[in-house]
């Protein structure tokens, strides 16, 4: 059996659990609690992050960057990195720029804030942060309409990990409320041809203790 | 001619620089003042960062991941990532180690508040965040020091990308005299491997206006 360590909100795991559904590759969710620092997670990835996968020949693959190149690598089937080197390379920026840039920005400063740092008993949210998360998000959420506007899909005319690296940030994001997809009509239609994906299903159905997502999260018309 | 543009104590860029030295790929470096946000340069990376790398057919590749996977596809001569799964997995692993975790811990919180602050106009250095990097510094010295300890290289007994991502990081710091060598042995030995490398001697040969590096910084020998 494949198993894949993970948080609910995590947007590096639920992109992770896409791209195994994606390639057909069944896994058994496990819920690890990063917080609670396991001595036998810590063994798995000393980093202690989630995701953590692993193979059904008992391979441990840490960190969904590593996760997504290796399930590239060892199941070609379904490919999501592009073909071209300029189209691998246009892939690889975009979910550089979720996981990086978008992920820095906004979703540490929203979710990490509001609910990770409560998790974690690290204080008090920081109105300053949530504020500077709001506009950075309004921000990227244009430059992913653009995107959305001029290509079939985020990194040109093919569905690729830039589509999931994307939906999985603001799938966490949506389900705490915090999207105003009224900013851009096409990044919304983008997410409802997501969000009507059979591997998009599991994510969907996520629920979280202390948290209500808003009644359009699971709604694939919106 | 192949181009990349870079700043002298970005580790990201250093490490990049190594890698196409290692490749026998000739190139010119340029400096980029990313803080000047120039129209130019926002266009070939609109994450506006260094490193960003043009190749000889005018491939613009931005963010020093997504370079060294471009160069291993493009250039597989002298490979960096390692030839089985596991081990591309390991490699992989440790660079996401250094280019995250030790980017995060250490390195933003020495050069960061020590050099970037002053130079991006964001106030003064923060003497907690200096004080948490060189905690974090000494416990990632200790833990790359049982990996030399164990394995020929970081990632196991061929020469790869993890060693560069580490040696990007370290070479900075040791650039602003931030490292104490002498908590590992066994890391000062393999820095001593890397350092004498023909394709290190780029590094080496910085110089930053307004920093003077220790007097070891480019000596083969410490």
């Amino acid at each position: 059996m494949r198993y894949l360590y993970h948080l609910p909100l995590s947007p590096f795991a639920r992109k992770v659990r896409v791209v195994l559904a994606e390639k057909r590759l069944p896994f058994e969710l496990r819920l690890e609690k990063v917080w609670e620092r396991r001595p036998e997670y810590l063994e798995l990835n000393p980093a202690c992050t989630v995701p953590t996968f692993v193979d059904e020949n008992g391979l441990v693959v840490p960190d969904s960057g590593v996760i997504c190149e290796y399930l590239e690598e060892a199941y070609p089937e379904a490919p999501l990195l592009g073909r071209t080197l300029a189209e691998r390379v246009e892939v690889r920026r975009l979910v550089a720029w979720f996981d990086g840039k978008f992920a820095q920005e906004v979703t540490r400063n929203l979710l990490g804030e509001k609910f990770m740092k409560r998790l974690l008993g690290r204080g008090e949210p920081d109105a300053n942060a949530i504020r500077s998360g709001y506009t950075a998000l309004r921000q990227h959420l244009e430059y992913a309409g653009w995107l959305a506007e001029n290509r079939k899909w985020l990194a040109g005319d093919f569905l690729s990990l830039a589509d999931f690296a994307a939906a999985g940030h603001l799938s966490a994001l949506d389900f705490a409320g915090d999207v105003d997809w009224s900013v851009s009509p096409q990044i919304r239609e983008w997410y409802a041809r997501i969000k009507s994906r059979p591997s998009f299903r599991g994510v969907l159905a996520d629920r979280v203790p202390g948290v209500m997502p808003p009644a359009h999260y699971a709604d694939l018309d919106f």
